[in-house]
């Protein structure tokens, strides 16, 4: 038997003059999914984790990937004025005159003119909307300018087409990434004033293909047809705040910092921002997009396990972009390439880890999060009953603030790992240290301060439709954004975030050691009491949201044997609580005994503990997927149904708040009751 | 006898169309202290307290008044620029045109010049600068620039000449008054990029006349050398935010908003704030200023008393101004002109209320609340022993809004009377719901929430240097402000805050009925009970205050009997405390008797009650005054020592919380046990 790695071992062989190195190969030219830069890099990635040993699998798929053709954004009146529509290019930054940069778009943008009066809409999330409507503002056959952040933009342009307005306009406001948070690009990081946001609007109740929900893409898939998907059909053009300053100037009629409700509805344009534009001020948006299903692929790198072959560990990141892409997402996709090389570095010589890994670099993340998904909905059964967790590493290394959103069941053993890795730039400190001064845990003072994963990146096939235990690992706290820009190269990353790739070694140890662990420990770290810990926590914020909705009473009332004055609701809503206390009682007494000893490696086992443990996260799995998402079909977490990037936990029960409705509460608790039997069952080992 | 005069007898003679020809009477030119304007101003003033009937006094006054004689504010490098000290005439403000305006200017800025680099300070601060100093930027020789709000401006000149700076500039910030608050003037009311906040920066121990602290600013009275009194030295002169633009925009170094500790130090102007200018930007400042003794003269309507013709209830506003004034101070100036006329109209016919009521029209207030405190000085005995309080209308009618400070011992006397005057454009309510609906009083819900008084206007010799309860009523909300700027005029005024003169009519109707109760009612309105619960308050809050700056242990521990672990103060904090809740019970069932009983009217009174209760505010008054500040004599409340307008409550024990010296604070709490048996003494009446 050969000698175990142990976690130093891949610690110590994280290279940060590879790091640079992996930049420079995936990010010297524009890679947007599905043309020839794409192509290019997809082989460049088959060829390094070739060199490093693994099994390499390109895994092609045929998704709508629309290119954009043209873009017109003009004042027609007072008097006519062409808006740029691309960033400036930087004698500062030889990157940002490459000849394939796209010019600012947002893919699915509904193809066609409109012309009309202006409304702003502050952030175009759905209060906004709410806000101009009670405020007497119609939007109907309006030209909407709305500011990037507060939600996902797909839903910004699916709120202004669903309130009539004719087209939509999203800048970058310069009070949330430009000069108003520090310098901007090229003196610093932020914004400068021709910046421009590019991305996805899709809001489909699925990720991934738009043609192909469930199903992998494959090049023979059965496809919807294009036209009974519901994507966007009002144009929709993304701007630098320099362009908006020019629509936001010529507006008139009255100030929205007047008003009580919308004060903060002001940004850091140096005018009144105002509702409306009047009848004087009229925009023409025109925008023309193709709608062509493009081939693109993943790339996944297998390290078969030495033990539990089939097991496997999945880490992963997309290689597509925007531009360049330095930051989004090859911050986090030099990671992974080097978490890979270690780990198979140090599995030479016949000491691979006990279980396989998958290091996969992802396609077409930027669409609609394509090349994941289909790889999950290829590997469904596969990934169900062998899957241990996921890592996501999506523009993991901008910074030196590490932090994590995860389900729970796997939160020690990030945080076992952090101790085990020293900060970047800090070695005097432990990540976890580091990690612990900024935040700790409300509930459990001795883990650090978890975020919770919902949408908006390559885990959410693993974890809401699979119910794979997922992570996204990262790090924070550089002074800029050149998100979703043409200023995304090496030049402003080494810049920004530094030129000693310091974080990205960092990040590197963390994804590289934790994933060893989960591969590696003669029962994977997986834990079910923690993850019933967690249903409970969350089951209390949402039965004080329900409280507060009107739905039941609050918390402190609904208990055990009290009289049930709000419906059918506050028996049940105590009953769980009783039933996951006690569950999680049970679970963590069986399983502490199974976890983390070292001594038990390599020893024959006569019990599958950790296909026991995969049940923790795959109990909440319901087959029929949330009531209107049937896509989503983890009852633990999943995307906010109306922001895109934020997490609902419990979302049965969330929906049943969200809609009012104390019957589907009640509904949604008989479910829950349902994974907490199963979560015993995965305890109840027999024969011990 | 006549009969008597009821509160709506006075309220239903205020006349909207006289208050707004008030504001034509005194706004139509400028009227700057000492200037022939302002002499004009006064003798208009004398003239229709005349013809009201009102015995007429013109008290004048020789005091330290400066003009300005010059200013420049160049950039010299990188490029010569000249910036704008003077705001834009309009098309749309007539008034503006004025030939007698002056430039922006800082009375009692130093006369000189100076050339330096320019360091940015926030709001000029206290905190501002140690900030600063903490993140190594020094002033020194530098030429600040600071943004008006945060403090009194005087206190931003004295910091930055104790910091080492050779100049100052203040100029108003777009996110403190401009475009980021609404729309600018004249489209609206906010201060757009020309407006220049004017203002005095003196910051003695005392106010008045700088010369003549103490005593009466007559022809003759002896006065300290100029030199002597310790005025700003370096040159110091606002600008408007378009002025301050072309310095901010070509600041180098780095961004404040990219330092966790000054974030906030960010403003409205499209460019990052930065704390320096480099070396290439170099400011050119130079001030001229006069420093003359000029005269000019407070104007005082006297109604003689039919019953208590010595005992004298003070009602006024100053009328000098910075320009026009029609917001500052007129908007409260009409208000003193109209309720004067309506009591004396009402006082017709021997129908004289009980106590003589004096309409103060006072001068100067802008340099350093001169002509108040003048007379205040000359009248020291007299208001010790008759006054009964002081009502400050300064500014008042701004809005919709109202809202008084006051010391606790009138509030009610000010709630009662707003449950008796109706909203303003709001009939269906009275002040007093209308208020209370905004705000309630934390402690007393069925009292609306009043505001501490403290330092800025012409209360503050009344209430902090002879102890004579006094509030400042007003109402705001409008959306808007002309704040000290020559865009102060009658058309601003008449478009945003309105020309149906509501507001004022509102506030005439709060001054008169509140004035009127206080001359009229049997004894006058006065709780002293009201004043100890007030000060129970604020020993809690001082208290809680203590302990975190580690002076003593928290209240809930400073119990009476409790040990004494942290030095000397725990058990007199404790005693007092016993002490005042004591005084408080006893002042309360003596006093609650005699108030408000109408039917007592007219019935010769053994006893002199009103004498008794007017030591409830005197009986705070040290005659040594604060430590450091011995012109400050009220114990009770002071203007805050580091920001000039807000108020410290027990300064002694604030200053020695501040100074954080256990034995001061202990010393302090033994002045307010005297305090305590002073007030049960006003209760124990002989005879009874």
């Amino acid at each position: 038997m050969p000698m175990p790695r142990s976690i130093t071992d891949v610690i110590d062989r994280v290279n940060n003059g590879l790091l640079s190195g992996w930049h420079d190969l995936l990010g010297s030219e524009p890679h947007v999914a599905g043309t020839p830069g794409d192509e290019r890099v997809i082989e460049r990635i088959e060829r390094a984790f070739e060199q490093m040993g693994l099994e390499v699998r390109r895994h092609e798929f045929w998704a709508l990937l629309p290119r954009p053709l043209s873009a017109v954004l003009q004042i027609l009146s007072p008097e006519p004025r062409d808006l740029i529509l691309q960033e400036s290019p930087l004698d500062d930054d030889r990157f940002t005159r490459h000849p394939a940069l796209d010019p600012g778009w947002n893919a699915f943008s509904g193809s066609g003119e409109a012309t009309g009066p202006v409304v702003y809409a502050n952030y175009g999330r759905r209060e906004d909307f709410e806000r101009l409507a009670s405020l007497g503002v119609s939007v109907r056959g309006r030209i909407v300018i709305a500011r990037y952040g507060g939600n996902y933009r797909g839903f910004k342009a699916k709120f202004a087409q669903e309130a009539g307005a004719a087209g939509l306009v999203i800048y970058t406001d310069p009070a949330d990434g430009g000069y108003t948070r520090g310098l901007v690009y090229p003196e610093g990081g932020y914004a400068n004033e021709t910046c421009i946001e590019r991305g996805s609007l899709l809001t489909l109740p699925y990720v991934g293909d738009a043609l192909t929900p469930f199903v992998e893409a494959t090049r023979e898939a059965p496809r919807l047809d294009v036209s009974a998907v519901g994507l966007c059909t009002i144009p929709v053009q993304p701007i630098g705040y320099g362009a908006a300053l020019e629509i936001m100037k010529r507006m008139s009629g009255s100030a929205v910092a007047e008003h009580a409700t919308t004060r903060s509805w002001q940004g850091g344009l140096p005018v009144p921002y105002r509702f409306t534009g009047g009848e004087t001020l009229r925009v023409r948006i025109k925008v023309e997009q193709d709608r062509e299903v493009r081939r693109s692929a993943n790339v996944i790198g297998l390290l078969k396990g030495a033990v539990e072959p089939d097991r496997m560990v999945v880490v992963g990141c997309h290689h597509d972009a925007w531009g360049f892409g330095a930051s989004d997402p090859l911050a986090g996709t030099i990671t992974l390439m080097e978490a890979a090389r270690v780990i198979a570095e140090a599995s030479a010589g016949g000491r691979a880890p006990r279980r396989t890994i998958a290091f996969c670099a992802w396609g077409a993340e930027e669409f609609g999060i394509i090349g994941s998904t289909e790889w999950v909905e290829g590997h469904r059964d596969m990934l169900s009953s062998e899957a241990v967790a996921y890592l996501n590493l999506d523009m993991a290394a901008m910074g030196v603030e590490f932090g994590a959103s995860s389900g729970p069941s796997i939160r020690r053993v990030i945080a076992r790992t952090a101790a085990d890795v020293r900060q970047a730039r800090d070695p005097s400190r432990s990540v976890l240290e580091a990690w612990m001064a900024r935040s700790k845990d409300a509930g459990d003072p001795g883990m650090p301060a978890f975020g919770d994963l919902g949408g908006g990146s390559d885990h959410v096939a693993f974890w809401c439709h699979v119910g794979v235990a997922s992570a996204g690992l990262g790090a924070g706290g550089s002074l800029g954004t050149s998100y979703h820009s043409i200023y995304d190269t090496l030049e402003w990353y080494r810049r920004v975030v530094g030129n000693d790739y310091e974080p990205a070694a960092m990040i590197t140890r963390m994804a590289a050691g934790t994933a060893l662990r989960l591969a590696d420990e003669p029962v994977a770290p997986i834990e079910p009491h923690a993850a019933v810990a967690s249903f409970r926590r969350h089951l209390r914020d949402i039965s004080a949201r329900g409280a507060s909705a009107g739905l039941w009473e609050a918390p402190s009332v609904a208990t055990s044997g009290s009289p049930d004055p709000l419906g059918p609701v506050a028996e049940p809503l105590a009953g769980i609580d009783d039933d996951a206390r006690e569950t999680e009682s049970v679970v963590r007494r069986a399983v502490l005994p199974w976890l983390g000893s070292e001594a038990a490696l390599g020893e024959p086992e006569r019990i599958d503990r950790t296909g026991r443990l995969l049940a923790t996260d795959r109990a909440w799995v319901a087959p029929g997927g949330l009531p209107d998402r049937p896509w989503f079909r983890n009852t633990f977490a999943a995307p906010d149904r109306d922001s895109g990037y934020a997490a609902w936990m419990l979302p049965l029960l969330r929906a049943a708040v969200e809609n009012k409705d104390a019957e589907e509460a009640r509904s949604a608790l008989a479910v829950y009751g349902g994974v907490m039997r199963s979560l015993r069952e995965v305890v109840e080992v027999p024969g011990e």
